[in-house]
């Protein structure tokens, strides 16, 4: 049975797949190289937080993380020209993948017995990790460190998950709070070209 | 005593660590750095690989791995010139270290009770995040990504390590056969220029 | 109660957090992408460290490095131009704590049951990994592979310690020194331009 849970999962997983898979596009990569790229971005953040967290990778027992990225490959090689056209509709599962791979990064943390804050930390690094690791693959700074607010909305997520649970909500609640307010955050954030303050060279 | 296999370990080490050495002085590195991306990409790859399955790194209880790269890194500064006219053999100790490497990473992933795919993965992993690594650390996009045939050739001799298995032939024979595979992909691919197909930059 | 070893290793927390700040800063990147590569540069390696000795990463059961990694942020963006003036200061901070991250690593690499050869390059890892991991974040070659002694600093104290401990000196006292090794040679390598001798391109 596949939940409402793991549709978006694999939306996100998809959208991340696509946003590595293109990006090694622009540097001629072979198509394995694309791959393991887009894989790299889809589950990166997840497995660098399992090692810390001393779990195996959460990928390594669910083998449909690989076909979601295939067919993102497989669809993006078939149909390059439509993804332009799409552009909105990728960003769209990217920003809700986002939202939704920090709520679980913030809950396993919880679960394994960490604290609030350990579980803030590792909410971002679940939804922004793995962008860091596509472009250091890539040889590229890391964007997210330079454009729109990206992994200080799966920050502020992360605090309302710990605000929440400190109220006493149920967990569903916040959940649902902290996956709406990092989307909701990083799309205002790129429509209003939202940036934090730039730090400049010393002299 | 030193079997058979530990002998093709040390030669695929060797010449592992020989390609980041060689590449870290065409950067001006000193003997130090060299001698550190010798060692990534020579135990990259299998250090992934062991942090994934949860097990310490395979050289913390062996020493011998450093000692084989301090023998590579001597080696080369000392007769430099000599390694460009042994390039071919250098070319041949690396492919049949990749085929073992490929063998050990499937093996060990087994033998930790996971399933085919993800030994497949495994494999691939150990014989070429090395090479990855090493040019992370260069500076430079990954060649893998972007060259002849190389992770693919580990992918297939991992595909026949599990078609091997499924057929109920003994271990030794699927052992055999897989490293066979990699290494005859891999000398095919170089000696016929065989390359994946190339993604190029949408517009 | 804060001890004074407490206190040692904020100050070299400190240091390598503004090295990472300071530097993404001549890259533009926003404040939050300088504390992130701030907070790689300190607890970088001491996290590869604890991720191989398959222990949880030190920082995720003490908030305190992180309160630190803010401190260093907030300081330098409101007093950036002092800090050029007090780059001496900074760089003995530096000094400071790498000799101290060298006596934690080799320490509990030892007490983890490793053989003395990882806790040396253990120890190394944990003063110098945190750096290259700042370099691979800002798309730059890592600097320690190619300029003044550093990482070769502390694979000297960590021989001290070995050899402190083979003798049957007290574990304090090999403490005192190892630290004392690395923070001198360290001095003497920037003070009068050590280096290890260089590689070249073979032709």
């Amino acid at each position: 049975m596949i939940t409402f849970v793991d549709l978006i999962d694999y939306f996100g997983t998809f959208a991340f797949a696509i946003s590595g898979i293109r990006l090694a596009s622009h540097k001629e990569f072979d198509v394995f190289g694309a791959f393991i790229v887009g894989m790299a971005t889809a589950v990166g953040g997840g497995t660098v937080r399992d090692v810390m967290l001393h779990q195996s990778p959460f990928w390594m027992t669910q083998w449909s993380y690989f076909l979601v990225g295939f067919l993102a490959l497989l669809l993006y090689v078939s149909f390059r020209h439509l993804f332009v056209k799409i552009d909105l509709t990728i960003f769209l599962f990217d920003t809700i993948g986002l939202g939704l791979f920090t709520v679980v990064g913030f809950q396993k943390t919880i679960d394994a017995g960490f604290q609030h804050w350990v579980a803030i930390l590792m909410g971002m690094l679940t939804g922004a990790a793995g962008g860091v690791i596509r472009d250091v693959l890539l040889n590229e700074i890391p964007i997210i460190f330079r454009s729109e607010i990206y992994a200080m909305a799966c920050f502020t997520g992360g605090i309302v998950f710990s605000v929440c649970l400190l109220l006493g909500l149920p967990n569903w609640v916040a959940q649902v709070l902290c996956g709406s307010v990092v989307i909701v955050i990083r799309l205002l954030a790129v429509r209003n070209h939202w940036q934090l303050p730039t730090l400049h060279k010393d002299d």
